[in-house]
């Protein structure tokens, strides 16, 4: 950032000469609880969501202005925890806060916009998957929305892997990384789990013209998963397949392309149309749909 | 624009190696009514607020996102005329609708952020006002303020100077090229005027460390205010000292620049602090409260 906030713009380094933007907004009662969520998870969470947008882009996460919609009443400090919470995941993906704007409302409301560097790379988009590539993914799957089901419940576990499971829904942790490392690697197509796996599949199928296929037993371990399931009696399967707000990416490299240590093959590209899993049509839940 | 809508984020062009990034809020009821203000305007005048403050770094508009909150209720035909004025907007300063998010929420909400380009140029802050310079204006002051008395107390005039009012307050129409020849002509310091003349300039003589003197006889032709104060039996000198949202830019000049045809000296930096009106304290209101 050369110039921040104070005036009436900020000016940020985009040495590269282009630079990546996205913007995303955050509703209170559909996209967070102040009940569920401390302050500083919710600042980092809107973090999170826009930041992992940018690094699906095979881009750097540069800097991240916030728009902050409150009613008259709420509490100052309540205020600074959510920009902290901002700052700290800005932080972790090497992001600063370049600017912002606070207004009152009916209903509490973040309005970001994450810009992040290309560092003379091509962006990676969703259009260039091609039948013969490997479909891989970055990240957890499932962890959010099972987080979210053992709160729904009125579970809160104090430890161990259930815990786990609710500060995953609470507090995601894109890995930023696996952006850059995945562009560098050549990635063909990449995109940010956020609705759902194979909802977000979907639209890498339909932008490139292909069929991606999903092989379940590739998906990473569901211990944790397994366990909360067992404990709702529920199927964990769902989570996983149809699970928003993990913020893992998913992306397709050449067959020829060495997969980077954070990422994992879980499917194929192939000729037609649509998502596959293990051979047959997903009959499971569509998107991710917050809270309702 | 390099890539736009339809992909976790958008890529924009950023060849001066740098951007100017700014983002606002405008809530319904708070910067709007529905029934004051077509949804054509609401667009356009977001828009504006957002494309005003990169013209007041010295930086050309390029791009602009959008996020938009709406009860479930709202037609979409609303929403898309909202849509279209914003681009409209974007189009006369020379800028693209790069990317945007849509969620429910009980409001209507838009969140904008607009980037910049500074083509080489050195950013014009706020801070860079020196004793002996001389301060200038570009574009109109009070029509806004104004235009929003006389929608108050129940009049729509249908034509004449009155209703050009009315037609700045819904949908103000800033001279963004006046900052990028501000820049040009070597400004040392600008500001967007959104919450009022003397409000603003506070902000630049306060960043700059120095007074900041007006003369009102140098200020641009009060006629339709004046016709506008006549009918509603008030002054119009509190619409165009203090009134918001014309977003006529203010700014400095050194001595020797030669002010470029957009712009009006109004008066001069002296060594102090503060603004003074025609000599004195200005003792008429603050800033400029929007409706509430």
């Amino acid at each position: 950032m050369q110039l921040g906030i104070g005036d009436d713009a900020a000016v940020i380094a985009a040495p590269d000469g282009r630079v990546v933007a996205t913007t995303d907004l955050l509703v209170e009662g559909r996209h967070f609880r102040t009940d569920w969520s401390s302050p500083q998870d919710i600042g980092a969470k809107a973090a999170a969501q826009n930041l992992a947008d940018v690094a699906a882009m095979g881009a750097a996460p540069v800097a991240l202005l916030l728009g902050l919609a409150l009613p008259g009443s709420t509490d100052a400090g309540w205020v600074l925890r959510v920009v902290e919470g901002l700052a700290t995941e800005c932080g972790r993906a090497g992001a600063t806060v370049a600017g912002g704007d606070v207004t009152a409302a009916d209903q509490v409301m973040l309005a970001i916009t994450a810009l992040g560097d290309l560092a003379g790379r091509a962006p990676v988009t969703r259009s260039g998957a091609r039948p013969g590539d490997r479909l891989a993914l970055a990240g957890r799957l499932g962890w959010s929305a099972a987080g979210l089901a053992l709160l729904a419940a009125g579970r809160r576990p104090e430890g161990g892997s259930l815990a786990g499971l609710v500060a995953a829904h609470q507090r995601p942790s894109p890995r930023y990384q696996s952006g850059v490392e995945a562009a560098i690697a050549g990635a063909s197509s990449m995109i940010d789990i956020s609705d759902g796996l194979v909802q977000d599949l979907r639209h890498v199928a339909e932008a490139s013209g292909v069929q991606l296929e999903l092989a379940t037993a590739l998906l990473p371990g569901a211990g944790p998963l397994q366990d909360a399931a067992a404990l709702l009696g529920t199927d964990w399967r769902g989570w996983m397949l149809a699970g928003g707000e993990d913020h893992a990416l998913a992306g397709t490299f050449p067959a020829g392309a060495v997969l980077p240590g954070s990422w994992r093959e879980i499917g194929a590209v192939r000729a037609g149309r649509g998502v596959l899993v293990d051979g047959a049509e997903y009959a499971g839940a569509g998107g991710w749909e917050h809270f309702r």
